[in-house]
């Protein structure tokens, strides 16, 4: 069992995803996702699992650093960051990035996704932590922050001296798959009948 | 006056976008976007002028291979691919690559972009051609189409000589604008006060 708080892939309080394996196998033919994006999807693995604590440090410094961004993690009557939620959230995204490595695209795996969207959205953001924050992260931010999520984990993807072939290949696979991710995660928000 | 059918960027049949300039501004920030992906936008305007037909033919020939894609250009009543709409849409393709490497984002722009939103979704499909086909553009396709479309453009990028480090800040620069311009294009699709 996982000992992050609220980590529940794979748990039974996940509830079923509406998308299908069959739709996200159609989803990722249309961004040009295949094998070979698994393979270096699961090579970035080793390459990040020793650096999750310096690669969050920079995603949260860039969050930190945009007050519009920042106030999804404020608190709702005073505007203040939230500490406590900061950080719950914190230990989820640096198991999400191995998640995102493994690539392991079963059931579980997108029912989950599902789970995170709702957890963006209104439907159960704050749930998990009991945070007293804001009511929503707006759909505007979502697919923006892909650029700099890829674009500054790349020199990490470098760091144990893979060819620049390569560290562009799982670069490439990560943006694919962070574009698959982020459309799953907007079903909640997506009118009825329009995903 | 442009001559290209149903291009109204510009014109008074395109409302205002729900979203400002200043908005714009802040999602330009979340994507990293700054004043040298305009300049970089901007040197690849001339490098791909002369090859919007080719950069079309890559573009249309993906689409056409995968139904599920192509099927937004099908009758609804048949499934089968429809000419007069494909080649209508195509026209206005081509000037979407050139407006989007001129990179000026004035509220004309911005408008247009929220009209070619309303032209995916639901509200205006099939509307400016006249053409009797599915009802809309499903979301799911619509983010996953930039990785696609980025990467078969950069060979293209490369055409006129450029170093590889220009071609990689032009080819960044146009990831991030359509992550920009697709989630404007998604306001439509988006619950009420969602966005």
């Amino acid at each position: 069992m996982s000992t992050i708080p609220g980590y529940t892939l794979g748990t039974a309080s996940v509830s079923r995803s509406p998308i299908t394996l069959v739709d996200f196998d159609q989803m990722k033919a249309s961004t040009l996702f295949g094998e070979d994006d698994v393979k270096y999807l699961r090579l970035s693995h080793d390459v990040v699992k020793d650096s999750i604590e310096e690669i969050l440090d920079v995603w949260y410094g860039f969050v930190g650093s945009q007050p519009h961004l920042l106030a999804s993690f404020t608190g709702k009557a005073d505007g203040k960051p939230l500490g406590e939620y900061l950080g719950g959230v914190r230990k989820r995204f640096g198991q999400w990035i191995l998640d995102t490595a493994r690539a392991e695209y079963d059931q579980k795996w997108l029912d989950y996704q599902h789970e995170i969207g709702l957890r963006h959205h209104r439907a159960k953001k704050n749930k998990t932590d009991g945070a007293p924050s804001t009511d929503i992260v707006p759909f505007r931010n979502l697919f923006a922050l892909i650029f700099p999520v890829t674009f500054t984990l790349r020199p990490f993807l470098a760091r144990k001296g893979h060819s620049s072939e390569d560290v562009d290949k799982m670069h490439a696979a990560w943006v694919k798959s962070c574009l698959l991710q982020l459309t799953l995660w907007s079903y909640p928000y997506v009118r009825e009948g329009d995903f």
